[in-house]
């Protein structure tokens, strides 16, 4: 029998009324013959109520215990469904993430999926039950609960998508699917039908708001198709994620991404000589700073100017280490902006069209868009640019690669 | 190691600032080399709340599923007392029912504790952790999680204590401990220091409110010293409840126990033969109505009344039940009447004194009060009156037995 697994974050359980509309959905689809997993978050913001509890609780949360305590919401949400399936005359089963056999590692608050177990699922799928797991949450070999940290349901469905090999995950969300980018900033964006796993990676800016990227990551290594559907819709097509075949060679670009949370920090006047950039980069890395793009310009006069960009918000602290590392580092001026963003074209299609870089910074300069720097991959060209140019932008290049036609 | 075991419900541990007060009493205590381990109840009425979001998603809750929805809320007062005491530097471990290794038949709602494996709370008192388990609930051979029923946590802190040859087991409540009689009705009541499980038993109706009488049983059959202790007061010795020994034979009468929920039933010109009584309680059985006391009258015509007493509130469906089964009971008439209360004097010292029913009777002629039904057992004499005069009656017996008294 053919296995779906459908996953509902807690904005769809959260509350009884739309717990009832999702065992609504699935009692029709349990007329055809396949077996059914169903994946659940906790009910609405009920992990944040939780957390605020650990925080009157104490200052700093033992973290197995946090675990405990953060996993007993998904156990409500399963519950509810399978006693409104039951009701509605579906056999159903709830089961926790140790009881679907979910093993991870002992990193608490944070657990990686080491294997599954589906002896359980299976036997439930037997009985004819449709299944209901606990997302977020598994168990670890000292028999102690474990969670996969936030947006962790996505992995689970994934991960017992992949080892009950099934024909796909649909992860039910708030909206259509995965656009070609932000409708609130483009309004002819249109709805993707199909994306590749590197594809959706690449479009992080876009693709994290609907699905966590590890979990894409997941279905990526195991081969296993994802689609993000609208939780309040019907029946509806969604996005299919899976892996790059001959035949998708379509579009040229399958998306603009961005991430308006960027920063830019440049060092001047650095020396121009082997093992810089680790002098520079290995202080901030030590302070658990994250770097997203570099660039070095090297002067005629031995020196050379180092920029980079970082989140915004550890902007204030990488500043203070360049400062406190100024011998080490040892550089003439340090300056950094704030309202810059950065904007990426995304497409596998890249790897055979050549001309794309040219076609996106000639489009730009047409625009009157300041380009800051520059960064490629594969299949993703991206540039940082001044924030008030970001709608312009995402705009020009929706036009230039026609992302409103299929 | 000294293994002590305690048991906090629900209003003890209602609210975060509460589940603190109880963290800085394990503090203290586990200055003493003792293994301690806690069972706790979930938060307030957090099990009530549960119990109205299953009524609200479905007509018959599915009892494997309900199990699950209920069993949900310890875990959450588990994690936070582990929290805080990991925080104020005791180190603690909390543990499901599944985890502390509680085995039960399946019988949802209402498990019954099968064995303890006690392998991983072991392995946490060897690591000097205090030991912290959510009451009412376990695990079926199935892998289903199962709750114990209403009052649950009691037995599972006494299952616990019997298979850690605990010294004993502390359930903190509300009050100081056992009374002699409910303070409310009687204003010279006196806490006892000691009671036998048997008297506890037969105080049902004081004792109830204060443990649940199936723990007693657990505890009497595996002779796991109880004390019932005020939650909300340091240091205090309250009721210890034990195996009979020798030297308790001090007082007659230990206390008094009344039930204000009684409802008698008249049934009158019954044909006195054999196999009467089983054809009116017969009906009254299958409807799942329980019978309390019973008293036939056998009268010169070869005609007998039955009088029996029910609970109040299944008053109504029984006098529905006996009017339907006329043909079969064959009786003249029948009434019926609300407003009486059991009184009972309970004592293992009345086995080695005679003379207490009489000593009883005669304390009510005295005092104007109308014995309607007697029944006796070999620790409890009960009588049942009009509800008019339960005061004086529990006063008059109080005083008569001089139970203010040590």
């Amino acid at each position: 029998m053919t296995v779906i697994v459908k996953k509902y974050g807690g904005t769809s359980v959260s509350s009884i009324s739309k717990i009832k509309k999702i065992a609504n959905q699935i009692a029709v689809e349990k007329k055809e013959p396949n077996d059914i997993l169903v994946v659940l978050s906790a009910m609405g913001d009920t992990t944040d109520k939780l957390v605020q509890m650990s925080n009157k609780s104490c200052k700093d949360p033992e973290p197995r215990e946090l675990d405990m305590l953060l996993s007993s919401g998904e156990q409500v949400s399963i519950s509810l469904l399978s006693l409104i399936l039951n009701d509605i005359g579906v056999k159903a089963t709830s089961l926790t993430g140790w009881q679907a056999g979910i093993k991870t590692n002992s990193q608490s608050m944070s657990a990686r999926i080491s294997s599954i177990d589906v002896k359980r699922i299976k036997s439930e799928f037997k009985k004819n039950s449709v299944v209901i797991v606990a997302g977020f949450q598994g168990i670890n070999n000292k028999g102690d609960i474990t969670t996969l940290g936030r947006g962790g349901s996505d992995t689970t469905a994934v991960a017992l998508a992949a080892a009950l090999k099934a024909s796909e995950c649909q992860i039910f969300t708030d909206v259509d699917g995965v656009y070609t980018t932000d409708p609130r900033i483009c309004s002819n964006a249109r709805k993707l039908d199909l994306l590749t796993y590197e594809e959706m990676l690449e479009m992080s800016g876009l693709g994290s708001k609907v699905l966590q990227l590890r979990s894409v990551e997941f279905a990526s290594k195991h081969n296993v198709p994802i689609r993000v559907l609208n939780a309040h819709k019907g029946n509806n097509f969604g996005t299919l994620i899976k892996k790059e075949e001959k035949k998708m060679e379509g579009a040229t670009i399958s998306g603009i991404a961005f991430t308006k949370d960027e920063a830019e920090i440049t060092i001047k006047g650095v020396k121009d000589q082997p093992g810089v950039a680790a002098k520079i980069l290995g202080p901030i890395g030590d302070a658990k700073i994250e770097v997203d793009m570099i660039v070095q310009n090297v002067g005629s006069n031995g020196l050379a100017d180092f920029t980079f960009t970082v989140s915004r918000n550890t902007l204030k602290n990488a500043m203070k280490v360049i400062e406190k590392n100024k011998k080490i580092m040892s550089y003439e001026s340090v300056s950094s902006k704030n309202n810059i963003v950065k904007v990426s074209i995304v497409g596998v299609g890249m790897r055979s069209h050549a001309g794309i870089a040219g076609r996106m910074f000639k489009c730009l300069a047409k625009n009157k868009v300041n380009i800051r720097m520059i960064s490629t991959s594969e299949i993703k060209i991206s540039v940082v640019i001044d924030q008030k140019n970001l709608e312009i932008a995402v705009q020009a290049l929706h036009n230039e690669f026609k992302l409103n036609k299929k």
